[in-house]
């Protein structure tokens, strides 16, 4: 795993509190057999203590400095790690998609499947990164990048076989939507902002959220996954919340409707686009419905209507460990794909 | 596959339309090997001619009536058609699970995966079923079982690897709550069994929806694949909608609500009970939101809170062909757990 932030450290946090669970439920044991975070890497493929690797990175700031177990390797980092699987989490890039575009693909040509957090080489290079999988043999799992722990690549992926996919359009960036509740409940864009930095969902600086950068890349995964195209985030027609007036405001208030950062997707005779609003909608309206840090996507399917699926938080984890759950979730069903645990297979 | 009723016939029509169009998106060229109806049955392992059994079905009452084609056969049928994969598609039956129970055995003996649309055998011999599969080295689908199209086993098997499932509750049955909505709206129990009649939903005899035993069903089912119990029919705790009274009725309209028939399972202390009940549902409920012949379903989790997923159906397709979509997307779906795709397992 590349990569130790809020993402990495949730894998590991699970991991050492539930792998003896999965082992039981899913037939598979799980070993982090190497981490490297910005300021070094620590590998074992025997498997590393996880609660070692926390401490350290809490107390001297990075994984590195546990010294006494695995070792610490520089250089051929991925192949000493004799991992089956490379996650990579580290912060989303959206210039260069490094650091995680080298090592997903050092990792995919020493033969290990590969699961994203990150959205960097799926929006800059989704093309190039499928056909490296492709003749690799080897899959490419991003769940966790898409609006998580919503299953919406599932839903579109898998659930719909059989069925065409027409649009999608969905609720994926808590960030700007808890603010732009905030501003339809008539507090100011700054007060937004710090009420979603005290929930621990916003960033110290938004701007990849706010100016809607993330919702675009979950645009573009969305499509390329749905219609099977190659779009970048560039070509992602988009806007973001700062814009919005207190015309807008006042317009969905007076209607008793909301207003929504939207990411959606839509095929039209072979031309797939791709964009982000911000957008009034209705409290009969399946976004509209959503409340606070809710996340929510409907599918438009050609022959089997319209699927909403929704996540409600409450009670719920979010931010990092959400994401980790749908790490380890992607994980866990390549396991059982590739037959590694016990039953085959399903 | 055996079984050429509403779902049989919808899985033939929806090859003979889309084999092509599959192959292309799955890399999976699917081929109907053999059928077996109440009189007769035809087989040809080189793949039989869908339209050539429509026509015949509708026009002489059996495929057994395509003599020119395939080869009609008696007793060997499953094996002589040299199938990969067996769908059990006739009408279900609550009482001893026959005739699917007897085939379902045989072909896991003959070495095939199994696709189910009927629930019988899921709900008088789960654990037997899944242990014969197990032993088998084969795997047993079923989400055609549950309030198809609604992905709800993707959901609870695949979706939320990793976190658990605490409950469950879920609209699952059309029939019956078309006629709920119909009497929410004024009219008599008889006049919304008519009004399910002509949306081509409900039966000539309703009796297994209206009496709650298909909602029963399929509690049991979610029940047994979310918490690997292993409950039938007989234990879940029902009700059904003959016994809904004038007041309730208008109880549920005074509040704004409606009232609907749940099917639900939950966990406590290691003990897992299922039940399907009348329930007045208000506006703000996820499940009180469905209108008309629109499934839901909330599955609640420990970690990752509540998750909803709903299916609205206008414009949509109901009924058998609905259901032959879920039983060709379980197909698919094994195709590329088994390698069958060109692509390899994903």
């Amino acid at each position: 795993m590349t990569g130790f932030g809020n993402v990495g450290q949730g894998v590991a946090q699970l991991l050492a509190e539930h792998r003896d669970e999965y082992q039981g439920r899913y037939g598979v044991r799980l070993l982090l057999t190497g981490v490297a975070d910005r300021r070094g890497m620590v590998v074992d493929p025997s498997g590393l203590d996880e609660r070692g690797l926390l401490l350290a990175k809490r107390e001297r700031g990075s994984v590195s400095t546990v010294a006494e177990q695995g070792r610490s390797v520089r250089g051929e980092f991925l192949e000493s790690s004799e991992a089956d699987v490379f996650v990579e989490a580290s912060s989303t890039n959206f210039v260069d998609a490094e650091p995680g575009w080298t090592s997903i693909r050092s990792a995919l040509g020493l033969g290990m499947d590969v699961v994203l957090a990150s959205k960097g080489a799926l929006v800059l290079y989704y093309a190039e990164l499928m056909e490296i999988a492709h003749s690799a043999g080897k899959t490419v799992s991003y769940s966790a990048t898409i609006g998580a722990p919503l299953p919406i690549l599932e839903l579109t992926n898998r659930a719909l076989v059989g069925a065409s996919v027409m649009g999608f359009e969905g609720v994926l960036n808590s960030t700007s939507n808890v603010i732009l509740q905030a501003m339809i409940e008539g507090k100011s864009y700054d007060e937004g902002v710090q009420l979603a930095q005290a929930l621990g969902i916003a960033e110290t600086d938004p701007t990849l959220d706010v100016d809607g950068w993330d919702a675009a890349a979950k645009a573009a995964i969305v499509a390329n996954t749905a219609f099977g195209s190659s779009l970048g985030i560039n070509d992602v027609s988009r806007e973001g919340i700062r814009e919005v007036t207190p015309e807008q405001i006042r317009g969905a208030v007076v209607t008793g409707s909301t207003l929504k950062l939207v990411s959606s997707t839509s095929r039209h005779d072979g031309t797939v686009v791709a964009e982000v609003r911000v957008e009034q909608r209705g409290p009969a309206d399946p976004l509209g419905r959503l409340r606070g840090s809710e996340l929510g996507a409907v599918i438009h399917t050609s022959q089997l209507g319209d699927f909403t699926a929704t996540v409600e938080n409450s009670g719920g984890v979010t931010g990092g460990i959400a994401t980790a759950y749908t790490v380890l979730r992607d994980v866990l069903n390549l396991a059982r794909a590739r037959g590694w645990d016990s039953a085959g297979p399903t």
